[in-house]
């Protein structure tokens, strides 16, 4: 039988649109017709907050986004529509974040960046090098992706200590701090990594007083939103030697000025928010495990609070 | 009662011999003696192959040798005695190098190299990198050291084969191959990872066709001995491009000579046999732990056999 009326229009909006139009196709949902533009009947959007927020105007039915996002501070803006479920990608990043910030900590210990220079300078540098194994790591923020870092923390025998607003969710965290706690926590960690989200009581958490706190031989690491940083801070904190680095994936302004400092600190490492490379398989996954909750009417996964913001 | 004949003495033989003195001390062990010159009551010695090879003609009484490294080949001589129980260090290396392993394998698939160039161009490059999540490890050699890189890779995600003699014993090893699967075991695989012990056996066994049997873009890494590769057909295949490129802890020759092609291969990085730091601490708990068998007349762990050479 035929239910025209029960038809749910997809739209999406992605700069992989072709991949993930093969890949729900291949799916064979039920009851669902993907839209090739924004018609007034499209209840679902499929896609990257960025090019969603300025289609939101367009669409009376819409029901439900599905960002291929962890991050959707696009769509939090007062000034748009809050009157549909949104639901983000989560568990994904964490494996892919992980892969990141253990490769950039393990560089740091194994001092691959000057075992290179030994090597161009042809110097059989037999120096020990550092080790994982025993040192303690701190996360700023422990949601699923930084369960995922204190995961890994753990497979190396590291110590983790997390910072968060409450939640003492994750069993691979020895040791939770909240609210004030936050310059005890930074006491004595070897590594700070920041996977917090975009919210008003993040802005700026890592601030002088957070940097000043840490050991001189601790080295920060920023997975999560740029916007969690003092940036005039910690370029003065590394300059001044008050840490030993910092590896930045996100920043305040994205893709970051020329004339900005960071590009040219010394001990400053960035690459360009490309921390979890979004792999269309696994988002695509998630769209499709919540399109069948929601065809059947049942609630679904990874919801985003609008009033927390994530 | 003071049993004078029951007490067993001992010869450090270690660059390091005070710290090893501190920590053997602290343990308070029974009826031992910590000689300090090699008199011919010495029965046990505990130190670094290289130094012990030549103390031990003139030590009669020597029943035990516990060495400080995994690899012993500098006591394998046939022209040296092998009438005394020895003992290797095992266990302690694993972490170690899988630390050293999964850093370059994470370094290469996050092109860490490259993105600090980008930096340095001030160039906001935001092209995918890659992931270990999915990728094909292969190991040349699951002893203990094998052992743990395979876990390590597990936990990442990897997918795991071994070539061994004929042991299958990890549980993460997903395929285990033996003799002429050989170039069966290379094909297909993301990384190949050495952690040969130096045996008639190992020699050579990293050949052009085994290379050649690699796909384009798999990487190989070293961090057993450099007796196990042909270097001249390593770097053969790297600058034909029929592999991505080596990372090599060991080589046939250490210091590796100033005029080796290594130094100046691209896409090979050498590190200077440092893979795995050893740690006094994690050696001397070996040392003990054996030592008290060893006053109990009981079977030591690690023994080596002089027949297979590890």
């Amino acid at each position: 039988m035929f239910c025209g009326n029960a038809m749910h229009k997809l739209l999406l909006l992605s700069s992989q649109t072709s991949i993930y139009r093969a890949l729900i196709e291949e799916a064979r949902l039920p009851d669902l017709v993907i839209e090739s533009a924004a018609t007034p009947h499209v209840n679902i959007i499929f896609g990257e907050t960025g090019l969603i927020k300025d289609a939101l105007a367009s669409l009376p039915a819409l029901a439900w986004v599905q960002s291929t996002s962890a991050g959707v501070e696009a769509l939090m803006n007062p000034a748009l529509r809050h009157d549909y479920l949104l639901t983000n990608a989560r568990n994904v990043f964490g494996k892919l974040m992980s892969e990141y910030v253990f490769g950039y900590l393990l560089a740091h210990e194994r001092r691959i960046f000057q075992r290179f220079a030994d090597q161009q300078a042809k110097q059989w540098n037999h120096s020990n090098v550092g080790v994982l194994y025993g040192k303690t790591l701190g996360l700023l923020g422990v949601g699923s992706i930084g369960a995922e870092v204190a995961r890994t923390a753990k497979f190396f025998d590291m110590t983790v200590r997390g910072y968060t607003k409450e939640s003492e969710t994750s069993s691979y965290v020895d040791k939770y701090f909240h609210g004030e706690d936050i310059l005890k926590f930074a006491r004595g960690l070897d590594y700070l990594v920041a996977v917090l989200p975009n919210t008003s009581g993040t802005r700026k958490i890592v601030d002088a007083a957070l940097l000043a706190a840490l050991p001189a031989h601790a080295v920060f690491i920023n997975v999560g939103r740029g916007s969690a940083v003092d940036e005039a801070a910690l370029i003065e904190a590394i300059n001044q030697r008050r840490i030993a680095g910092a590896v930045l994936d996100v920043f305040e302004q994205e893709p970051v000025p020329q004339e900005h400092p960071f590009w040219t600190t010394p001990n400053l490492l960035m690459t360009f928010h490309t921390s979890a490379p979004s792999l269309p398989e696994d988002i695509a996954k998630i769209f499709i495990e919540n399109y069948l909750l929601f065809n059947e009417g049942k609630p679904l996964k990874h919801q985003v609070d609008f009033e927390r913001g994530y």
